[in-house]
């Protein structure tokens, strides 16, 4: 397996007793250094005449890595571990999300006006005029993150309790960069029928639904079918989110190299539910030649295929290897490690090489640096993160504000390009090609562009 | 119709310009008063030499009253009406509720650690140890409050749209009361094989599940359905709520009177699920005699009857004036004014009245408040008000922290008991039989007997 460098995913904090005498702390940092840890914030706890307590924060590469600087602690001499906290487990206890009273409740005219008897006129007001509830209730700002487990990140299908945890990470960023209210629905089920009726069901609570990890093909049927009906804007976030930050990002590539979308040849790993949405949105977008492999190399036509993944068989099958040669453009949206140097090596010159499996991408950034002209993965910790969050607030914030009643292809297309415009010409360079996924204009601008397209297209409601 | 006294849930707040004279302001209160409106704050807002701008609060006791206030001060002379606030409206645009994250996301690391790829690392640990769902994520301390919207407060079959204001306030009122994080799930369908059905399939994400607001006999159908067929607690409130604080309630008004449970003759109007569930819990807990009425009158054998009803059918039919003759305690859970003065008059000495219904009492405590020992209602702003709140906090607060699988009719009488006990000999009054919902002794009493409870039984996981 391929090792990462060190990150805040394992990220420990150790705790531990030492003499008071010159190069104590010194060995212990030393130790941690020579396992390969990262050393972060070093804090003095307690300091008595001989002996301090001290907690020093590490980031390691894995589990194992974590253990190793254990032990690496243990080892020394008049070093007295007390404790070891991993940093992530730690944060997520009792969970990552909370509901919060928008009014104090400190008083008996409080209680009558927010509930009974005064909340009696308000529901009265929305049976009577079914639009208020936008206006009088949370629904005007609040989305269901809705999955069924199937595909939970990079890891499979771990059911609905184990994908909440992401869920409430998505809760999280809604909040943090677009101010919407979002809330996980992890369903029981993985029927589709079950599915779309369930959100269906749900649905009077909410003004729109992103959704989330569920596996292909099922995942097309389900947005198509809540698409048709509902009335409300439906997302599949792990489709559209990454198609729409993948053309901003490619946008911004290909100036770099100055070349252009209709004239490349792009080589796209992985045929679920990302792939073939990036695929469209590319297509829709000019791109002409695009070859798209799954686990079995070149989706062609002399192979049995779902409807979805035949709208872009090729005549000439092969191998990810064959595939490659003279591309313009990798984009992984597959497995760890399937990418080589030596397929690298055959492709175009000023190549693009968009790896973006999660946690761990198709080809390891650092065995490549010098071949190719840009490098993006799906990762915080390299450069030009493909990030999601980079569209799906704005394009929420955008859905919400205009009451959109579905969202649609060109929408899509302006968020992109809207994100793409956010790197100016004399800020563009291999290492920045999309925006910080910190940088506060993105959300505004993807909600701007996705009112602007939502109005052309006469699906604003507001 | 009944005209109520003047109470927040129609609040005002009238702006109004005013020349700076003696007098001027004494003009605009007098008039308020003398329409019946009642004052509440008055702020000024500006102030120039011959000018005052200011704000008047006023409570008024419908709608229409609301109205005739208006037009009082509108008919002023030299007084001009800038602006009339509906407060009750005011603090419902939005919603009342909100999503927040517990924890900062301002840096990569944050990201990397509550997001992706850290948070692979609690997707996996769930996925090896289910049990893991409750400390890892807000399962813990979550609680759905479930509506088909067939029962709104008194106002009947409003939908699922109409009812999430009361669903919001719940929410506020779990936060305020247990610290427990509650969401609204208004659902689309009045069928009881869906309902059981959709909140099984959303069940990954709840500790618990509040039933509210749904008509029965479908409520108690869902209900039981429920408890057998999930692993978390169920608690109707309609029900239980209620049938908990009406027995702590009558616990203390009948020691006010020196009578006992077994001895006293209850006559019940409303056989609805409140009134049923009230009927089961003061049977459990010792009434003997429970004569209940619905809209045809006294439930007796010689009726036509559902199941849940029979129960409680007795030999003598009649009407509700014949079933209040002699009777010790009055229990209403059913529809404005039903109750006469008149049938008051022939109940036993030291008599109980308990009017509920909700916003509307069965009778107007004003009535016969000379002719009563006690009067109690559903209604902040009356004393003595039977509030749901102050059972369902602490009900499912203990649930949650023992982790309770099941809820049982001992956790309701001993969550009853405790809730009667804040009461103190020394304080116990006729304006005095339950504990404020502001006191904040109750969640923590009702929890612990609740826990208590619950591990005598065996149904506590934690």
């Amino acid at each position: 397996m391929v090792e990462l460098t060190p990150n805040p995913s394992y990220s420990l904090t150790l705790r531990f007793r030492l003499p008071n005498r010159a190069g104590m702390l010194a060995g212990v940092v030393g130790s941690i250094a020579s396992v390969g840890g990262n050393l972060g914030q070093i804090d003095l706890v307690e300091q008595s005449r001989y002996t301090s307590i001290r907690d020093v924060t590490v980031d390691a590469s894995s589990t194992e890595h974590a253990e190793r600087i254990v032990q690496a602690v243990k080892a020394l001499a008049e070093i007295e571990l007390l404790e070891v906290y991993d940093r992530t487990f730690n944060l997520h206890r009792g969970g990552k999300i909370r509901i919060e009273s928008r009014l104090p409740l400190k008083h008996q005219s409080d209680l009558a006006m927010a509930y009974t008897p005064g909340v009696g006129r308000i529901c009265n007001a929305i049976a009577e005029d079914p639009n208020q509830v936008y206006n009088l209730t949370v629904k005007g700002n609040m989305v269901a993150i809705v999955t069924d487990g199937s595909a939970v990140l990079g890891l499979g299908n771990l059911g609905p309790e184990a994908a909440l945890p992401v869920m409430e990470g998505k809760a999280m960023l809604f909040k943090e960069f677009a101010g919407i209210d979002a809330f996980p629905i992890c369903l029981n089920t993985q029927d589709v029928d079950e599915i779309v009726e369930t959100v269906k069901r749900i649905a009077p609570v909410f003004g729109g639904v992103n959704l989330e990890d569920i596996a292909a093909p099922r995942c097309f049927e389900i947005e198509r079918r809540l698409r048709a009906e509902t009335d409300i804007p439906i997302f599949h976030d792990d489709q559209h989110g990454t198609a729409i930050v993948t053309l901003a990002a490619l946008i911004n590539a290909l100036r770099l190299v100055n070349k252009s979308l209709e004239d490349i040849r792009i080589v796209m790993n992985g045929a679920g539910a990302a792939g073939l949405a990036i695929a469209r949105l590319l297509q829709k977008s000019g791109a002409q030649e695009i070859i798209i492999c799954d686990s079995k190399g070149i989706i062609s036509r002399d192979r049995d295929l779902q409807a979805d993944k035949q709208a872009f068989a090729v005549d000439q099958g092969g191998s990810l290897a064959d595939a490659m040669k003279g591309a313009d453009v990798f984009i992984g949206v597959s497995v760890p490690g399937v990418l080589t140097v030596e397929m690298v090596d055959t492709m175009a010159e000023d190549a693009i090489v968009m790896a973006m499996a999660n946690p761990i991408p198709e080809i390891q950034p650092e065995l490549i640096e010098s071949q190719v002209a840009v490098i993006a993965t799906g990762r915080s910790d390299y450069a030009n993160q493909i990030n999601n969050v980079l569209a799906f607030p704005g394009i929420f914030r955008g859905a919400l504000d205009c009451r959109a009643s579905d969202l649609t292809v060109n929408m899509y297309i302006e968020a992109a390009s809207a994100i793409a415009s956010l790197v100016s010409p004399t800020q563009l360079n291999r290492e920045y090609i999309v925006p910080s996924v910190f940088d506060e204009r993105v959300a505004t601008a993807v909600s701007a562009a996705v009112q602007r397209a939502a109005r052309e297209e006469g699906v604003a409601r507001n």
